[in-house]
């Protein structure tokens, strides 16, 4: 289902994440918007700001996806030390980026507003193109496959749409959910019959608990439109198979 | 600062975190769990419902740190390989546990509603030992330093304090937020040399954004107490100049 289809991975950059102070949203939202355009997410990774933990994280996953997008660590901080490690990871120079000097040049008028800090987000590893930053002015930039992009989920989410036009989808994964009243222990030897039969879909089960009961989401995903629809068909006929036969089961709602 | 202390990686299976369907909350749980009993949280991994793909990462993940903890895909329907992962990883043999079989048949007490789907989760690789479920019975289990909990939140937070004790932890992080009202980029320099000063500290700096104005958060974490309350006063001098020299600037709240 998706040899042909471009991939990528979403590295996370940020010791407050792990610290579980902060929760991270940019994960989730870049996955729902490559999801739309129909590129593969394939792996999420969380590291530390650390810079060989970053050029690490960076190394092994530019080669083994198609994109690969970091959010965090190109602020005006100590901390921000993203840009530095993509340099590492290339092994290309990091300087000044006249474009982006200028960016900030327009925004900072005064000299004194300009301060070493604010210039600091201007330092680019070489060869590395800029992406536009519409909220706070200071750039991401993209290099090879890398797409490199502030943290601030609001900036994230204005540079993700900057990008989409240098970004190669393919056919959107399309899905359906079907609700099923049962839990999946009820569900789970025929399910695995008709997800056996539909090769071309693939059918995830997703257990809800509330108040106590279980019930279940089946989410019917594929690239192709006809076989998404006929395996709907077939797991809900498998549904209202089950609760003809099993009105009676107290363990309907068990997992 | 972390050389001494247990470290941790938390591994998250599941297509439709990837997918951007269902928003990940597992891992920022498990994080702040572990910064509490002071373990080192240093990775997350996000892997799609695939065996080769899990197996890689169980590999790459309990060589590296002392613990390992994974959520999802211990269900009973086709799409739950995480013990058949596991068993693999550790080159051991996977089988119908009597004791995971014996639970199952208590809670599950007409053989009917024993079903081949439910009983699949009595299947445990050779030489884990079960992890109880108060919520919902079938158990996840520890093999060598891979804690195997489910997916569903309330269940998986249920097991995390059913390993507790078996977990050791280390001296816990403490952290003080220091609320700075301007942006990272006018504190940028002057903050830098905060944390040269004080190495025992480590200090994230987090911009904040609301209604179009930058203030940044600044986390100051450390094992020692006494540095933590050394740090917490230079960084809140350091502001309060800043507040004195710069009261005119126009762009304070600019990032």
């Amino acid at each position: 289902m998706t040899a042909q289809s471009p991939s990528a991975a979403v590295l996370i950059i940020g010791d407050e994440i792990l610290s579980g102070r902060t929760r991270d949203s940019n994960s989730g939202h870049i996955a729902a918007f490559l999801t739309e355009i129909g590129i593969d997410l394939r792996e999420i990774r969380v590291v530390p700001d650390e810079e060989d933990r970053i050029v690490a994280a960076l190394d092994a996953l530019r080669t083994a996806y198609t994109y690969v997008f970091t959010t965090g660590g190109i602020g005006p901080t100590h901390d921000d030390i993203t840009a530095d490690a993509v340099a590492k990871a290339f092994g290309v120079a990091i300087e000044y980026h006249p474009e982006a000097i200028e960016i900030l040049r327009q925004h900072y008028v005064a000299p004194e507003e300009l301060t070493e800090a604010r210039l600091r987000m201007a330092r680019i590893p070489v060869g590395a193109t800029l992406i536009d930053n519409p909220v706070s002015k200071a750039p991401g930039f993209h290099i090879g496959n890398v797409f490199v992009m502030a943290g601030v989920p609001k900036i994230m989410q204005a540079m993700l749409l900057n990008i989409e036009k240098e970004l190669h989808g393919g056919v959107p994964v399309q899905s359906v959910t079907v609700d099923c009243p049962f839990g999946e222990g009820v569900i789970g030897t025929a399910l695995g019959e008709v997800a056996e039969a539909h090769p071309l879909v693939s059918i995830g089960s997703y257990p809800v608990l509330a108040a106590r009961n279980f019930s279940t989401k089946l989410v019917i995903r594929s690239r192709d439109a006809a076989a998404l629809a006929v395996a709907k068909t077939a797991v809900e006929a498998m549904l209202a198979d089950i609760a003809r036969h099993k009105a009676g089961d107290s363990t309907l709602t068990d997992y």
